[in-house]
């Protein structure tokens, strides 16, 4: 038995649903989870299929050239996807660690299902370690003796020769160039230390003391050339006190900070995030 | 345009969802809202789809009519409802009216899109005057001159005759006789002031303060002649500490079982609470 | 036995504690709480100290003019409260009466222990019916036919006259002048319909929706000329995710509203709030 | 500047704060933090003061030397510490070790202020892969092959050899016996994989899927004789759906077990948690 994911949206017109069900119907296949949203102010539909196949001929690409007709009619983006094919994923980090740590620790337990094809950051130390302890390639971005162009270029040369289908910032402090924004070959995503939008930029802790909040929080969020605007995919919070400094708020948040990116995480390998312009569409 | 839910569950074969977007697609349909879920426990499917559809001659009488073919073949039990159509709501409490001075309020404001019925309380005073100021008609329940099944005989010829479609106990402190929950002709939904299953019975924030726990909660459930175990529709939980008594925990309480409450009713009106077995599938 | 807090802040030195601890100890008084905390930013020192005394002459005036060659000494703002005068307050509100609503029936079932001298809205309707259902004195604002300067003197006027210690936005839609903040006799507590510092100004729920947020919140302060921007007593948050639109954010947001404004008003009546330049020092 | 934390408890009476802050301003100390706690329900009174003193002679117990004639009068349980005396710490793990590896990682990060003296596991593989990579020395409990009392003898010998201040069961799936904790020579924290006193014994998010619950949760404790009985010192919640299996509860769960705890031992660590017969009044 095999299992697949189909994820589109195009156009809101009456029927889609019978089409999909119809072709998923006459190739036999048993939908398991299913799910669907109309945005009514772009008129767009979003739908999220996983279904079985008893086949085992059937691939992601004979699903989709089968489906191409039907695509091509309603005007649709949409993708098959098989659960048996892993995400590549490349995590980058600096000198906070705890984010990659716990990635790395969920992906050897068997939680995060992906394949981890490198680590790199642009400090050593425990970024290394830790991809030495758990058997990942580790690249050293030396910021401090090469120049920007160069270490992005030697990213998106990374990229494409893993084939890495998914980058993940885990608290790696260098801001992104638009020009790497727009020729990544994949999404990236961040995990920002506070509760977007408020705090965008440096130090948020240090701004959410200084604003004597009581909350906290963390944001994943899809990269854009646009600093801390990207599409929101997951956020959570934590409670806060007038006794508590940024430090205090930072320990605190570091949680949040490992639990937001890694539910992000999976909830994009799962293919349940769909972008909607600046917002998503999250099928959780 | 009219608006329509249907709410299905039937045993899981291949080919559910293709019959009932084709009929839909027949009848010219526009699914704008769906939502399913395999129990592979069970092996039964359950879905909740709402549309829309042109024509004024189209009721829910006319669809299940339609439907009944699909219905018998797939030994679904299913059920269209009219968004026009009302579920009247019977509205049962006692001397905390916390709960019900919000359910009153949340109607007369449109939020809580429902005819209520009645009031019917087993104290005088707070409920009475409520039920006044909101214009609807009140019903003493006097326990302590009148027996219980007296009492209860009046309980189910008002629900029959009002043709009442839901009661809800909010803060109802009369435990319901086995008789009763087996005849109401209505679903029951009851606040119970814990996080169930943890204190059950009587004076649950008495057990949280001697059990020293850091939480407490609320659970909305539906009411079973098996007490507190009715299945759960909704639960929410707020921190507490050391320093707060019963006393201090029923003020805190008292806002979680307010919009637990309430945020169960809604589900419920708006057919999002599916039963299955102890467990209740709510499409939220 | 009479009940007592006293509320205090000065500079940070050696032996605050033992100073107040040894007048409450020569007075006979039972200390029942005691919370401080230093700001070691600015070197400041808050204390609140509940306690209870036996003598039935002693007051607040007795206390604090016995306490004020200490206060002094250290250079202390500090206030003694007599737990049996209630703080005076005045609701305003507009078309949005939920969060009025929520504070009248805490009120009157005990729960909120102050004296509403006056509820004042810009809109009849609802407000009014609300303030004769609770026996409370009505003040139109007629911000359509009065302006704004003169409806402010009226509010000042109404604050002084019935000697308000504490003035509620319940959701009150109008924006408060300089010159009212600046001449208010009391402190002003706001209710915003977001997660502050995200989302300042009008129509929030519409700006949380289109910049795709998964968590929205309602946030609790003290008004001061700068909008949006005085210090923060309370917030709190709750999920919403994609299908939500501006509309079902508000449905989940008004929920929040009334408890994070009723938890601010009782955290404020009990001199649990303590202002601290930007920010507040909430001893909860 | 040398930090101290003092702790006690004591029956209440008028004066206890007056005399501990006296001593202390005596002694030139100066307070950083103080709390405390009446329970009116035992009478008893529960302080923690933080403090600095700038002597470099003052020790932990030169000052209990010092106070020992107030903590006689007053029959007072107190302890100093010392910030520079960081706790002795043994951890417990077996197959799941995603508690294990979030404690060793925030040890080694500097957020966890203790020194870990010891892992020991009844499974090899992940635990012993850990240990070694942080550099802890591991134990295995080869409780295969090994009767249970020699298993618990050679715990307790470990804990008594190597000083251990505190024991923590990092999701140790075996049960101690009566005998180990009585004789245990240091307090056992043990997280729980539910709401307590919810679902208590084995497989508890069988037993949440099998209730139909909305929300599961996690629970630190300190181990008794009494089996998931022990005084709570930290819970946390998570929301869940119907569609949610116990695996799908148990990837959740796993993010609030590592929280729960490791928010647990720093409170315990930092002497924030006091005994209060079946409970604890924490200091947070």
């Amino acid at each position: 038995m095999n299992r697949f994911t189909l994820v589109l949206h195009c156009p809101n017109v009456i029927g889609i649903v019978y089409q999909v069900s119809r072709f998923l119907f006459e190739r036999g296949a048993n939908i398991t989870e299913s799910a669907q949203y109309d945005d009514e102010e772009s008129d767009r539909f979003f739908m999220r299929v996983a279904f079985t196949v008893d086949s085992a001929n059937e691939t992601s690409e004979s699903l989709s050239s089968a489906f191409a007709s039907i695509a091509k009619d309603l005007h649709m983006e949409s993708s098959f996807y098989s659960d048996s094919t892993k995400t590549r994923v490349l995590l980058l980090a600096s000198q906070w660690t705890h984010c990659l740590a716990d990635l790395l620790h969920r992906h050897s337990s068997g939680e995060l299902e992906v394949e981890i094809v490198g680590v790199a950051s642009n400090h050593l130390g425990d970024a290394q370690r830790l991809a030495r302890e758990y058997g990942i390639p580790f690249e050293h971005l030396d910021t401090k003796n090469i120049d920007k162009p160069a270490i992005e270029e030697h990213l998106l040369a990374i990229m494409r020769d893993r084939q890495v289908g998914l980058t993940v910032l885990a608290r790696y402090m260098q801001i992104l160039s638009e020009h790497l924004c727009l020729n990544s070959p994949c999404p990236i995503i961040n995990i920002h230390h506070s509760f977007l939008p408020g705090f965008k930029g440096a130090r948020p802790y240090h701004q959410a003391f200084a604003r004597g909040v009581k909350i906290v929080g963390a944001t994943a969020h899809y990269v854009t050339a646009d600093l801390d605007e990207g599409p929101i995919i997951e956020q959570d919070v934590a409670r806060v006190n007038h006794a508590m400094d940024a430090k205090g708020m930072m320990e605190i948040g570091r949680d949040l900070e490992k639990s937001v990116l890694a539910r992000a995480v999976k909830l994009h390998v799962r293919h349940r995030v769909l972008p909607n312009g600046p917002r998503t569409v999250v099928f959780a």
